[in-house]
């Protein structure tokens, strides 16, 4: 296959943008940022072997890919407005370009344009996304605000198994801002993200109950999770808007101490350190 | 090894930075652009097995790997601003470490903050390297420019080997902003990179000499180079800047058309989906 092609043909899909002064084609691409905005970003890696396994679909990886990307967008109240690709795969232009079409229903689907990224042949898949989202000067979610006597709070149900599809919860993170003391999304488990959230905003954490999607395991939803859900903290007085539900309580005590139902719980999730694969359809994360 | 404890060791290394609101620890990275700027956008990927061998320092593919992407903001006459790292490596800390401590001391020798990334634990050695710059609104140098009767020139010498240091050329870049009419970075050879150019200008090029590094084929230099020097173009009564040389002329005639000594030549070049590993201490690239 030819290089220049498949770029070629990654950007007709893309389609113009009129929110890029300069988008795929050139050393660079060029964003103009918009007066009064703060400008977010992150980089998320889907690797073969780690995130999935090869059996899996290649739209469902491209689109699933953006959506973990799009999540942190979501947790710091910002809207996404455009994504870098780097996608090294062995060089069969079917898969890639399924690849590309299920990532981009996601990025239309969310308002993100295409902006550039870099294309490799390699033996295994890898894909690391950078998203740029933007938000209101001075105003971007932290994870580092939660105060004792805050209450805690979780959208959906936890424990999710990976073959369901990946809603970054964009709107809800847009109508925290100015209301949620601190807020981070669940990519590795309540247990660790609730863990990151305490310790960086020096205080402790009760959680009371937590809302099971069907089928989920506790140890899983605590332990395992790739939920992508958001979790956040509310002054006291403060209901978290529909679709939430509240889980605990944010403590006086050991920064980053976490217990559940009056027990101490480890701060045990996901380590990307120490991968143990597992069995299952696509993901290696969900026993 | 812990992934948390590695994060911040990151984090120490990386040091506090005045150009970002928030750095590494959050879901993502706060940028506040400055008024007037525009932000360009890049990513690399640097792959063992297509870009480097496992052979290779840790540290020197570090470097190597910023100063790849760097190249492409000097093309486009940008300061870098801030980069993220995405590495999934086997779980050997040393190595990781030794990696983050070559790619930082070229982050600070050229000015770039270490926003963020994302790790994971892989088989092998994949790094995707994004980084943000800015230039003076609306004048960031593009490789759409060129006309015909522009002399033709390029930085340096070319057909270097793998093993010398990259020096992105971040200062002719900004020499080369409102002087140029257009430029892009040698990555893939001057046949491919000069046919992009002629071929986004809508022109053809005629290449009269090539400045060789010393013990360099002109096959090497035409077809093969990982230089990461500049090629530009410059309105006909203009000398290029100390330390670059003219290297022919832009022409009327088919977009994209290169001739080398009066013989049209094929623009071949690195194609990243036709690789074909070759021996050599370090690199695949290098015959």
């Amino acid at each position: 296959m030819n290089e220049l092609d498949l770029v070629e043909w990654i950007r007709r899909m893309a389609g113009g943008d009129h929110r890029l002064v300069l988008g795929i084609g050139d050393d660079c691409a060029v964003y103009r940022p918009k007066p009064g905005e703060d400008l977010l970003f992150t980089a998320d890696q889907s690797i073969e072997g780690v995130h999935f396994r090869a059996a899996c679909p290649a739209g469902k990886i491209g689109e699933r890919a953006l959506a973990r990307a799009l999540s942190d967008i979501a947790a710091m109240g910002g809207h996404p407005r455009f994504c870098l690709i780097s996608l090294a795969a062995p060089a069969d232009s079917a898969w890639i370009k399924a690849f590309f079409r299920g990532l981009l229903r996601m990025a239309k689907r969310t308002g993100v344009a295409l902006a550039g990224g870099d294309l490799a042949s390699a033996g295994h898949v890898y894909c690391d996304v950078t998203i740029c989202g933007a938000v209101e000067r001075g105003r971007a979610l932290r994870r580092d605000g939660a105060r004792p006597g805050d209450s805690l709070w979780v959208s959906g149900r936890l424990g999710k198994s990976w073959e369901r599809r990946i809603e970054p919860r964009l709107e809800l993170g847009r109508e925290l801002l100015g209301r949620a003391t601190a807020c981070i999304d669940l990519s590795d488990g309540l247990a660790l993200d609730l863990h990151r959230l305490a310790k960086a905003s020096g205080v402790a954490a009760q959680i009371d109950r937590v809302p099971l999607a069907r089928g989920a395991t506790m140890e899983r939803a605590l332990h395992a999770g790739e939920d992508y859900e958001l979790l956040f903290t509310l002054p006291p007085a403060r209901l978290g808007p529909r679709g939430t539900t509240r889980i605990g309580t944010i403590l006086r005590g050991q920064p980053g101490e976490i217990r559940f139902q009056d027990r101490a719980i480890e701060p045990r999730g996901w380590n990307h350190f120490a991968v143990a694969p597992t069995a299952g359809a696509c993901a290696h994360r969900n026993p």
